[in-house]
């Protein structure tokens, strides 16, 4: 009942407060519960199940693209991380220790895992000897901590589940072509199967990973116009391998290090998900991951025949889609309201009149657009109307962000454009940090990234007004 | 090719050095690898493989069975954990706290989640407030850590993998019926899936779950005649609702406390069937869990036809079964060893001659038992050949079973059995801790059970000789 009074009060508008909107959101459909653990979130079955089904698509490619499965510790002992320096100056401030254990200080402290690099290379040192035990593509699903202060649910929390990809190569080209490759899996999933548009780019010096030499990033546009990093690739060289001491036996018989990558996307994409496509009925959900797809709502169902046909037609729609009966006492409205708010892509209603004619009425999350349909032609309609509505969610994606891009070629410029308004600002730049410090604290944007399709927007960097070749993406960033 | 040589030594035989067999196998079927995280083991590719075969089957049950999959913080704060005071006294001993995060030392510690009753419970004091929010019926797969002093792959370790179910009841009847259903889920996938036979009992009190009112037990008996706890099914009562003040408004509009029920299983179960179906040629996989079901060797590969036809089969079999076709560089011989340590069910031959007659050989992993089929009938020969292995080591396993069972009246005897055989031992017993403690410490054997299917062996108690109504197992547990 308490469950129920909250469905039913309006969130806050989008427009007029977008973060409580966001929270407001996150609450109501049930996705999450705060604890008093701190920073942490309760994922709750509705928010889990949207994680399942986006591992579930995500594993598959993993899987096919030739990647295997692992586990590794939870725990990295402190000199174990301390191997590879930048790597340790990156990540040490913000892990949590553990320095107990069984009633006992330890010797040695423990971290709790912010990345697995450190274990992975450890672990490759002892299985990598030949060039024939090469490429090694292990991926891991687990869950990482790293200490921040502030933070929000999926965007930014203490503890959050992720998938962690790490990969062993022979040569620096076929380890250039991994980073690439799963960079190319983690945009197509995006399109496809959550309909967010990205920006495939590679991170400035000062943004990449601490202790790589290349990052690669997909950037999104939320609705809001800021920029939301939603999957990173990374090219290691062999800097990890030679802290670690990882060789192998070459086909030329000499001992050489191995050429080193990682990736991984987290449950950050659901908040992706969220500010990409939601408006102020709550969610909308791209049907690829909606935990269900069709909700079926009775119309009148005190009247004889009409829970039955209902009935029937679940059981019908059920090995094709993920389908929800709801036969609460609810009313019908409240049930629209309901479904709605948990971004259910399709709502099927059924009454009296539609069995009288044989049809239904779909009707769908983001037009709400009604459409009667005769029972016989659910099974095509359906998927029909299932895939117009991503193409449509993304296309209105990415309107906002080709509406919300600007192009700048000064100091002057930028500050105006980004003054008046939220969104990726495209500038040429130099590529030096001095300039992409100064864009930071005088225009309050950091850099998203360099993107591999590259325009010349001019000759000279937006900051020094030097010669620069390469076309970069700013904006403020979740 | 390091790897290569450490494959082709011999393992220690079983009866030589039970203990040494197995971490043998663990590491030569590459199961595992250690890391310098002390007690925590890595789950290489194949060991993970078996897991996530597991994990599919299992998530299967609990989904069809009404249960949602929920994520929940790894940390509690001491405070949260000490909120259960028999809960916090049979944990706190064994966890590992955090002290430090982001660089600060906390003003309260957190531990590592050992379980996760006490977070469950905070949550569901959120989210129940009436019958009708009734029953919730939450799993959730994370990794667990208990501080171990003494480890061993898969059987003790001090951080493992699991599934925690934990769910919430509007009656005690309710509850109990719900401890009992999942223990026969548990059953049931060991029987059908795991081909590992146990017994189903009730835990002793001093056995029980800390601060629960009973705990259910699977017990399995390994191949040395020791016993392996296999999987645990708590009921609750109303203690942990009361400590955290879960109530619900009930269909009586008064306020009640539900009844709780958790109930888990661990990566443990594949050290359970590691040490019920290997050999001394290493594991031996029941099908349904078997990463690879046929390994396709191909006989004289370099000889035309050979690989195409090889490869072909493969690709014909793959949509029906899990099939790995090896063709390296190694020889058939160093093939069959290797899929054998691996515990493959099946081999699948094929070479030149068989290719004339359009017949293969296939090779069963647990008898070696070598059948000549026609190439169009292996559709329905490879299913049967698994189904028939699945049932011969079934049925192995429970003879070993009753074979090492004993029945005892008195100490003497109980004694004499003891010593002279490893296997699980009958005697009735009164139901008082003291004889508990005394058969622990006279005998060294711990009870692993009361049955449910009860028998019985006489009217006193093994121990102190009074009236005694309860059949129980004791034995020698991993």
């Amino acid at each position: 009942m308490g469950e129920q009074k909250k469905m039913v009060e309006a969130i806050t508008s989008m427009e007029e407060d977008f973060a409580k909107w966001y929270t407001d959101i996150v609450k109501k459909a049930e996705l999450i519960d705060y604890s008093s653990v701190r920073g942490c979130m309760i994922l709750r079955p509705y928010g889990y199940a949207i994680w399942e089904n986006l591992q579930k698509i995500l594993d598959a490619k993993f899987k096919e693209t030739g990647h295997e499965n692992v586990y590794l510790p939870m725990f990295i002992p402190e000199s174990l991380l301390q191997k590879e320096k930048d790597h340790v100056e990156g990540f040490a401030p913000e892990v949590a220790w553990v320095t107990y254990g069984g009633g006992e200080k330890l010797n040695e402290r423990w971290c709790v895992r912010p990345t697995s690099e450190t274990l992975f290379c450890e672990h490759y040192a002892h299985i990598i000897n030949s060039y024939r035990d090469l490429p090694k593509l292990y991926n891991q699903w687990c869950s990482v901590v790293r200490w921040e202060k502030t933070t929000r649910p999926f965007l930014r929390t203490l503890e959050f589940l992720w998938q962690e990809g790490h990969t062993m190569h022979e040569t620096e080209e076929e380890a250039w072509a991994e980073t690439e490759r799963m960079l190319g899996v983690y945009a197509d999933v995006c399109k496809d199967s959550l309909a967010i548009p990205v920006v495939k780019g590679r991170k400035t010096e000062k943004e990449k990973f601490a202790g790589g030499v290349a990052t690669y990033t997909i950037e999104a546009m939320m609705h809001d116009g800021k920029a939301l990093q939603s999957g990173t690739s990374h090219y290691f060289g062999q800097g990890f391998a030679k802290a670690f001491g990882i060789q192998f036996t070459g086909r030329d018989n000499t001992l050489q290090y191995p050429h080193q990558t990682s990736w991984g996307v987290t449950t950050r994409l659901i908040g992706a998900i969220i500010m990409t496509h939601g408006d102020d009925n709550g969610l909308v959900l791209p049907p690829a991951i909606a935990p269900i797809q069709v909700a079926i709502i009775p119309i009148a169902q005190h009247k004889e025949g009409v829970l039955e046909k209902a009935r029937a037609l679940a059981d019908r729609l059920k090995p094709n889609f993920r389908v929800k009966l709801d036969d609460s006492d609810n009313s019908p409205g409240w049930k629209f309201a309901e479904y709605e708010m948990k971004g259910v892509p399709l709502r099927l209603e059924i009454g009296p009149k539609d069995i009288e004619q044989n049809q239904c009425v779909l009707v769908r999350r983001d037009t709400r657009e009604k459409v009667i349909v005769p029972l016989s032609e659910l099974e095509t309609k359906i998927p029909e109307m299932l895939a117009e509505l991503h193409k449509s969610i993304y296309e209105k994606a990415l309107k906002n962000r080709e509406n919300r891009t600007f192009t700048a070629h000064n100091m002057e410029e930028l500050k105006k454009l980004a003054d008046e308004n939220s969104g990726f600002f495209k500038t040429m730049w130099c590529g030096d940090e001095a300039c992409e410090n100064r864009v930071k604290e005088e225009v309050g944007l950091s850099s998203r990234c360099m993107p591999f399709e590259q325009e010349h927007l001019g000759d000279t960097c937006v900051c020094c007004g030097r010669k620069a070749e390469k076309m970069i993406y700013w904006g403020r960033a979740y």
